[in-house]
């Protein structure tokens, strides 16, 4: 390259003052702040970020927190979390006291008075003679203090203005010991530290954000129960009370939509049905409707409302089952055949998983090209519960279903309805299993049921506290409807209750 | 709550589809994507992410990798980086050719055909009896991919279809082992491997960048000399051979612009200068010109420029010191008073830190009005040597500015010159050392003069290769003006040389 020849080039100065403050790397933080760490209502929030400025000033930092629906920030000083001044961490904490998504940023300034008072007293302590340009200056710093505050503050801060203003100016070259005195005076430097120049104080790029669930995604013991063994849906309410005194908190319904007569399953996963067997509940859908509504056999929506209602008030909440696919009798399948797949004949292609297949279930194509027409559908399913009044979901089988749509439908779920819970019934790798709590269910179900041995046991529910608790709360159902363990049916009440101890003691839910 | 009273709800779809496949959690990463880690020419930049779909679809990722000033991206094939199909982490490495910012992205799809094709063995494998309706299917798709291929490939793909196609159609319920083969032949894969359908992939929310310096960056040995000492520019031009003899690849000169002599300092930093002393080379600017001129003592511009092209001959880089602050007599402090720091009496400040004082300088002040002036004229200087043909900068005290202004004026430079290399002189606490080295600087001083005994450099050069790679490449330039420890100034000939020996193995630079 020959020198000189390049062409002259500029490139643009920045349109407004970036600060000389920098604010990073957030904790918590998951996935770069692609998803929000989980909390829940009560849980000590412990915030802390870097906070980094060129030169040697003194620092202040506070952090701002907003709650959902809050329009304005509430205000809490940080402090260094290192020791000495030299360190860049600041922290502090807060609770929240509602469910939803919880906002949060740091605002951190160089104090301009309390670093000239720091030079000041360094510049004393060395004996240096002169001060009277130190003073003078201080005085210039008070009194534009003095212009923020209000009242008394104001006043206070004024005369000691005045006071280093006047006095310093006539003071020539000598020390005054008492102006010193003054200047650092600890009671004048808290007046000063209520009303700061945040003026040219820095943030973070964007606000960090907590996912902050109800109490219950965390903790409490969960009830299955089928409700057509019970006498149907009032049957259930009749015996809310008695599982309330149990000290249960959830009673999860498996689907209480009608049931599909098509190649409706026998017992035993047997493919001929005789004229009184039920069918599989999680085949979704017959001519009297589909995911919104409830079976003849069971009750009404009047009584599913009901029994929601008396739960509630004793404590409990009811949870249903979310159970994506179709029946052949759905009313999707007549109404929208482009929502499923289709074999090249033209035929529907039922669920399986080879070898095993599901012959009286259809699975919605989610790569249809009316996929939002779709998801629109499942959008106002799920609604239709909440605003009966369910507020947790057991979702069958997320894991065959794209993130992206789960992560939308809970979003938009919590964000009118924050205390919603998600439990995920997925039994996929753990990398998925994580990022179905990455993207927003509460809950997961875990392999619990399968580790039987204590090594087994050890291992898993250590894995399971490592680390993940920001992403993926486990819910230890003790079983799942559909999968039997040889522990579970051969091993007898004891079995039971020592499955039941560990379930309750080696995780909240 | 009383259910059955909220308000219907809903929420928008998305306007567009989202891919089922998340992309996520790319390495190498910095501070959360807010600065790009580093690397140098010609390294292997190990590239990773996870890739998580719902189901079981068999997956196919790959890189895309874009070098500074490129248009299009080069694709590059990754593969799962843990055992098993189940691992959701894909990798692969690129070697960056030249210096400036490198990004990429990575493109992830499920594989239909190939999720297809072990479907297809799955249930061979398992003795399924008709397999009429997959192989269909398999046509259906293999006519599709023979669409996306051209030539020859279309040809092969076109023709298995179509055996498939009219073959299973006529086959009825018995298994056609020659067509389940054809179906699954490992060339008929290779060759549809070819034109995969990336229609529905995902890719990473944003993409990846790389800051890639020149190996000089990571790799060199320092030559510090003052110009004065050796004949001025073209007395240094003539030693140059013996230099790069000595194997040094970078020639420092401390600054070379003229020196004020207002309040010029004499020997030992005297306050009184005689008619002789050329004054501090850091007390920047005479009437004559400021950072962007050559003082008369030591030559010219011209001078510099071939100063700069015989060392480049030679394989030698001239680094010039990039030192902000002003003499008393710099031309901005009568063209531009406003952009320093002055008293509430309105005298200029000189620079300090207290006990010491530099009554010979004067710092700009960065939060003045005219910052955007400030900036512009620092970034013409800088320019102005870029364009003499300059391309390492050691940056005096960089600590003590704006580190938004540093990564303005980096970020500028480099955007048309990546091969400038920023060294930044800092000796401040660690925090900010890393963060010079996060917004831009390619190289920092370290402490490496100050630590003497065995034990103490053991502890920090493990410390400096700790974790930090990505962020601070260390100088440990063996000495910097001004600073002069007791081991250095009384151990004789046998410390530098074992110093040497030590700044040469304990650090690339």
């Amino acid at each position: 390259m020959s020198p000189g020849q390049d062409r002259r080039y500029e490139f643009p100065t920045p349109r407004t003052r970036p600060s000389r403050v920098v604010v990073t790397r957030p904790r918590p933080i998951l996935d770069q702040g692609g998803h929000p760490p989980k909390r829940t209502v009560g849980d000590q929030v412990e915030i802390s970020v870097d906070v980094i400025r060129d030169g040697h000033e003194v620092m202040r930092a506070e952090a701002r927190v907003r709650g959902p629906g809050q329009r304005t920030w509430s205000t809490i000083e940080m402090a260094h979390l290192d020791a000495g001044s030299l360190g860049v961490r600041w922290g502090t904490s807060f609770t929240p006291d509602r469910p939803g998504e919880w906002i949060w940023n740091v605002r951190a300034w160089a104090d301009r008075l309390g670093s000239w008072r720091e030079e000041l007293r360094r510049k004393s302590d060395a004996g240096q003679a002169d001060l009277a340009s130190e003073l003078a200056e201080g005085a210039v710093l008070l009194a534009e203090c003095a212009e923020r505050a209000r009242g008394a503050d104001a006043g206070t801060i004024d005369e000691a203005a005045e006071t280093l203003r006047s006095t310093s100016a006539s003071a020539g070259d000598g020390v005054d010991g008492d102006l010193v005195a003054l200047a650092l005076d600890p009671d004048l430097a808290a007046v000063c530290d209520r009303h700061p120049d945040r003026s040219l104080a820095g943030t973070l790029p964007s606000a960090a954000k907590v996912d902050v669930d109800p109490e219950l995604a965390r903790f409490g013991a969960w009830y299955e129960l089928f409700p057509r063994s019970w006498g149907g849906l009032n049957g259930v309410r009749r015996r809310l009370p008695a599982l309330a005194e149990l000290g249960f908190d959830v009673i999860y319904l498996p689907p209480i939509s009608p049931i599909g007569l098509t190649k409706r399953k026998g017992p035993n996963n047997s493919l001929t049905a005789g004229p009184q067997d039920p069918g599989s509940p999680w085949a979704i859908g017959d001519a009297s409707g589909g995911h919104d509504a409830v079976h003849p056999d069971l009750g009404t929506v009047a009584d599913l409302e009901a029994l929601v209602a008396d739960a509630r008030a004793l404590g409990l909440e009811i949870a249903l089952d979310l159970a994506v696919q179709c029946s052949a009798d759905h009313p999707w399948l007549t109404d929208h055949p482009e929502w499923f797949s289709h074999r090249p004949d033209g035929t529907l292609k039922y669920a399986e998983n080879p070898p095993k297949r599901y012959e009286d279930i259809y699975n919605v194509d989610f790569d249809c090209e009316d996929w939002a027409g779709l998801w629109a559908a499942l959008r106002d399913v799920t609604t239709a519960w909440v605003q009966r009044g369910v507020r947790v979901f057991r979702v069958d089988n997320p894991h065959t279903k794209p993130l992206a749509f789960w992560q939308w439908l809970i979003a938009g779920v919590r964000a009118e309805h924050p205390e919603v819970i998600f439990l995920a019934e997925a039994f996929t790798y753990r990398a998925l299993q994580q990022e179905l709590g990455r993207i927003g269910f509460s809950q997961g179900y875990t392999y619990f049921t399968w580790k039987q041995s204590a090594a087994e046991l050890r291992e898993y529910v250590e894995e399971l506290a490592g680390g993940e608790r920001e992403m993926f709360r486990p819910n230890n159902f003790v079983n799942t409807p559909g999968m039997l363990t040889g522990q579970l049916r051969d091993g007898g009440p004891d079995t039971f209750e020592i499955r039941l101890i560990l379930a309750g003691t080696l995780a909240a839910s």
